[in-house]
């Protein structure tokens, strides 16, 4: 199942691959990791790990996969987590990779160093951990994972720095990407974001005494802790007690925040760069309105995650919002297919179409992206197998065109329908009346930039929209990746 | 999980208790029915079960706690059940007997009879279950579940007709109650309705050789099959080969639907009694907000069986529609309380408040209907949490006063918070600015009867608003329970 | 797993089906009936049922596949069944019905009549169970199982006697075959032996002011109950707080208890008819020396149950005793087979030949039956790989050339080596140097009856060896089975 | 459940802590090592892994809690480790370890190197890891279990050697202890021992085209190899293709076999340094009678681990030999004690007295070894209930006065019973007629040392009897343990 508000059709939609949260200060900090993992399930549905330390047992973790709901909530399981310290991860683990080994790749990642233990967790990519890979296994590191993120706890390993905060230090600033990361030592709960800031991280109040940093704003509301900030691009945070420190320890740099966790990936309760994502969203809704009109009936969302901007562009519009689609809740695609009768049963099992409503109805469909396309085309056919008189599809994000390398699971780039089509390709493909994607003008106005995009120096990383990478994803040009031109 | 559309409290919901399903005429039929149980799940979630028929295997039958999509997708579970005949059955087994040995309780039945077996499975409730029981024991049945459904099965044992429809039609006249059955003989798959017809059950076309039952249309779309007609109230149908035979069975009498199953428990991609349950959902928004309106800024649902009313009551009323509430989709309720600090925790890990959306607005939020009242106060809790000026709760039935005894589980009388308040108390008890349920005529306006209800003769079953019984409930007259006193 | 000094072929061997423990007058006496039933586990390892009576809780009842040590251990599980009067079961479950629904076969049944609820655990075979079950279908009674067993129950519940204990009675007058039978209602333990006795079943005093009843004294041991007798042949006891009152409820008959009992299916350290089955093996050992002495090297029993017969044929002879085959014990039949290269691999996963020991010698096997034969001749082969100079067979039963109908799982006629070879046949296939069996007069002698076998009127039932069968077999004589003609 | 021909008291045994097994040169070569690890599963129950390599797939790995039968039969475990060359461990883990991370600490251990890929299993300890292990994580390593074999693959990993065997060399070279080492490379199966041979290894040859490595020739047997020689003490054997390499790494020592895996690690069915485990048992059994005769009834095995000595004792005394425990085949511990009444449930549950065999003889029980003494309490207490009149305890080993440092788990110094008390005090403490132990000389006469003991130079490892540790303890004399004083 995917997340919240989100599209049902996992397999034709980008993927955030990660989620993180940390807390400290408050007693059993793992049964508020779990919560906030809970929170940030959407960020990583595939397997989740929480590492804890408390004095007289030391660290203690935990990996598993599956929901957080199934795992972390099990009292046997709690209790081999014991302690007022403690970080963890959710993931989404790549296709194929789930097998018998693979909860190895489950983090949070753990080092014992001379002077103590250390544990992190990280969301993001690191654009040239196959170099250090290389590098660290040539001098004697033995990887106990396929994961780019155990890179940094081997640095940290190899590190003569005498205490953990300098050995991060030490380690991130080796490596090249995108990182938001929570570490933990025996007293301390750390946060870092890589200069760029392209992967969100939020610190937190918990009750007198205690702090959380998390992914998303969300991930503090489940646990009533009280929003304080976000951890700056460049930033890294060291808590111990009562006292948050704060260091610079990378050479400054103009933020890029990732303009897709607005689209899609964070959940439209949180907070990200001061912006509400609901408000976000709802404002891709009204600019599409006004980019790309349309006269019909009925504007509907693809469920769940169309929903705030189809809200958007009906009022813009005039146009009646309806629930044309109702998402079957409760999911599941291994289902046997009993013939070839029953065309798209992936489709059918997550969604059926309110035929009553749509029947004779020029309908307009908003969804959040079209990354391969073929999902479009499923819906396109149960809308008019439904007797829709015309289907007119709205695109609430630009057409993506390139793959992402900062921590999202992209198809590679053939795979992109925008890639290697124009916009009315496309339309002419999906098999729709009409097809119209926001501009990305008109998405930076949404997210709050009056002017639109400012080709000189973006507010946002866009890559998957613009080829525009603020990081060089060296590994990926090692293995023969081509950058866009120079225009 | 809750259901379909559903409302994440589900404690304080009335709970439709089952689901039922049958195929003939399709290669493995199980396999069907398998999908048109997953598509109404929200029927019953705790347990469901299929049988099958094949002539080189006999009668095979599979029962499981938990979800359709968890058990019926197991190859290893599938391949017991083959055959070109089928039922299913998805039940809410009510708390405390899903113990060690209630998988008995789970349908459909078997029974073995001189001239070959049969199953059924029941949708409803019998009302005079509990004497039949005494009788049949007394005779020297053996029960082996504790379910009134069983008394069916044995009825039918004991009948002196020597072919099973005959012994079915035998065995429900003799109870009283309300009943949707399917059933299966080792060539025919049978469909009866109570007299009063007040559980649903319709009749599809599979492909050009088979025939399927189901509670509601949704289960005939999820196999793409072509929805013919309802079953009647008071009518059984058996069907053998490309032939449906109806009977009349029983004395004729008006009918009287569940309006609750409009309100609340069908889903709303479901077409009932003619009419589109969207759209007596929409409806019913629109008759409150002419009912009850209310200055404010934003019409919000009680995510999601609240949205469509909410729509509705937005749409009418020109105050535009926001998703103030967000639903996790990963529920789960068994998490680790870590402290008192989190108030309302069973909440939070359902629901979240959109903060930024709220903060200082007068809301508007729509909910399905109030029960015991406890979710009522927690949502509103949530809200003034997050900063709104006011909170206007508008419900989309009236209010719920009486238990049903018809299938579905209700608190005993006194829990009801209508049972004991007036509107003003249940307002002041949850601390809303306002608080209005729409009237048992204006819930029949919404449900397509314009002059409202006829309290002569109602087109609908209203026992739980009206406290007018149109079967009577005798097992529980006879356990104490007082009817409303004639006005 | 085979069971306790049983021999490593299951598919090789008669099976004895059940086994059966009740206890009553203790606290928690679920506890104590899972402690008899692992005693008994060899009687039946395929499930198990245990059900108890506690005036807060009623009745209660667990079923479950697999060993007794897996699942009546679980805290979980031995909650569920509080009381001080509880009665199990174990049982071998016929290859093929260990399918979805089979968990209904498992036994305790339980039945609720007019004045209570009773449960019956049933060892032994009834052999007129299929015109009773067509009987009662007939007359409306829905079996919920396809075991002959449930036949009583029903019975039971027809009878029109107002107490339980006269409705076994009843009951178990309508019956035919063999069975001990362990039963209670809310108050009373209850044992019935059926008048020939082919099964066994035993009294213990299980401290001051308990009982116990048990397949075999094994089990009153494990629970360190005192053997206070054997129930007899045709008796009923029902036991209620300290009082044991013994019924005569069927026409008395001379006893005729299964010598297999003694041969093969009780555990070597269970007294039955008053006397060891230890020794009576030992000294069948001692008779096959006399019987069929051979000029050999060493005497090796196949490990476990052929070991006190190797013994005492060890000590009659003078021929070393010695350990030539060594058993692994940590079974499991399922492994991958790697290659044909490994000829034999079943017997490889169970037994290794000593080889170093069986070298250049002449050894003598001893083995407790011969089924089908099949495992001899791997045996045999095994042996002569390990470079044994001879190898002889000595069989501690007389050849096996007939079904037995009364509670044991025996091949089809066709399928029983004797019934279709002569020893010397059954030499040659096998491939040994020689094989002799026990006599029927020796096997007689051994069991305590110095004069052999009285013809006129034999002590035990030796159907299987003899073709005698002292119950007629009136359900398979309807199928077909044809009886040994009149000599 | 405890091992092969073993003794059912886990809790008061000295327990071999690893198998290791390994296989080239044949298709599906990790069904032959799952194979393997089942016939050696008795020097490890609690946990197996094995590591295959195929040039399609890389290397594979599962590791998994429990018996090799329960996991490594599964068709969706064994087809995820594809390849022609496997290795595999079973290892015994401490009591407390087996927690949430302690899939960690299960062998082979895998390494990634810039030649390639590496997995190593290791039988026997390290006496020198833990200082071993500050110095690794002092350079940057990072250990993922708490494993002493943990340090060999760090080792390896930080050696400046070319290719893997010369990297295995330089690992070995700088460990101290016992090690029997099976490791695979992509092509290469190795062997290696450790300069004393403490531990066994053995090569033996498979079909036409591959070869195993096995702690014991019976994990031979299982896969129908023939066993070609010991690796000898000292030899590392590199096998590729048909070509196996001999090299001898370390400076040349007097062997010093472990003479307990005679006593009671091995199977009775391995040959070790050229003799069959059985026939040293065997004769220990001869030797006792010699050294301790008593005159009684019957010489009865304490199951199953004193069988061979029992009948040499037996045979050598003219004493009947006789089955006088049973043992129950269906272990478990954990059954629910019902009351205090059943005294010793934990004996209870896994043997009973053949009370009819027992009641009023002179009876020798003969035993493998005395650890803390509470098991030989235990059944001296059911012997003497069962009405024993005299009870002879004859022990199959010396005193066990001195922990082992080389690969078995052995209680600390002071719990064992030998290390306070004498033979007398022993006896008494016991509470037996009579208690002898072999002499250590006659130990060595049973063992192939006709002239006993040298004590200048004795042929095995006996320092669990003498205190003569023929390697430091360097990590236990740093914790504080003291050496046997210099006599």
């Amino acid at each position: 199942m995917r997340p919240f508000l989100s599209h049902p059709f996992d397999d034709d939609k980008l993927k955030e691959e990660c989620g993180v949260f940390g807390v400290v200060g408050v007693a059993d900090a793992a049964n508020f990791v779990a919560l906030g993992l809970h929170a940030l399930q959407h960020r990583g549905q595939e397997a989740g790990g929480i590492v804890s330390y408390d004095p007289d047992h030391g660290f203690n973790s935990a990996r598993r996969f599956g929901y957080v709901r199934d795992n972390f909530t099990k009292p046997d399981v709690m209790e081999t987590l014991p302690g007022s310290l403690a970080i963890g991860h959710v993931r989404y683990s790549t296709a194929g990779s789930k097998g018998a080994t693979a909860i190895r790749d489950v983090q949070p990642f753990f080092g014992e160093f001379s002077m103590g233990g250390a544990a992190i967790a990280h969301n993001g990519n690191l654009t040239n951990a196959a170099a250090l890979r290389r590098e660290l296994i040539e001098r004697g590191s033995i990887f106990q994972s396929s994961s780019d993120s155990e890179c940094i706890i081997h640095l940290m390993a190899r590190s003569i720095q005498k205490n953990i905060p300098e050995r991060i230090k030490d380690a991130l600033r080796r490596v090249e990407g995108a990182f938001s990361v929570v570490a933990m030592t025996r007293t301390k709960l750390i946060g870092v974001r890589d200069p760029l800031g392209v992967r969100p991280l939020v610190l937190g109040r918990v009750g007198d005494s205690g702090w959380a940093l998390s992914s998303e704003t969300c991930g503090l509301d489940i646990i009533g802790a009280e929003f304080i900030r976000e951890i700056d691009p460049g930033e890294m945070v060291v808590i111990e007690g009562n006292k948050v420190e704060s260091f610079r320890p990378f050479a400054p740099a103009k933020s890029r925040f990732c303009i897709f966790e607005h689209v899609y990936f964070s959940r439209p309760d949180s907070i990200l760069g001061g912006r509400s994502v609901y408000e976000t969203r709802h404002q891709i809704g009204v600019e599409l309105a006004k980019e790309a009109p349309v006269e019909a009936d009925l504007v509907c969302p693809v469920p769940d995650s169309g929903t705030p901007a189809a809200i958007g562009y009906s009022q813009q519009s005039g146009i009646p919002y309806a629930m044309g689609i109702i998402r079957n809740q409760y999911m599941g695609r291994t289902f046997i297919e009993p013939t070839e009768q029953i065309r798209n049963m992936g489709v059918r099992l997550k969604l059926n179409v309110n035929r009553a409503l749509i029947k004779g109805k020029r309908v307009i469909l908003v969804d959040d992206s079209v990354v391969r396309g073929t999902t479009s085309r499923k819906i396109k056919d149960m809308i008019l197998d439904a007797g829709a008189a015309e289907v007119h599809f709205r695109i609430a994000s630009p057409p993506t065109a390139w793959p992402c390398f900062y921590g999202v699971d992209t198809p590679e780039r053939s795979k992109l329908l925008a890639a290697t089509m124009s916009e009315d390709e496309m339309r002419d493909w999906i098999g729709v009346d009409s097809l119209k994607f926001i501009s990305l003008d008109g998405l930076y106005r949404a997210a709050g930039e009056a002017a639109g995009r400012d080709a000189a120096s973006p507010r946002y990383c866009d890559a998957c929209f613009s080829g525009d990478y603020p990081i060089a994803p060296s590994d990926k040009i090692e293995e023969g990746f081509e950058m866009k031109a120079a225009e």
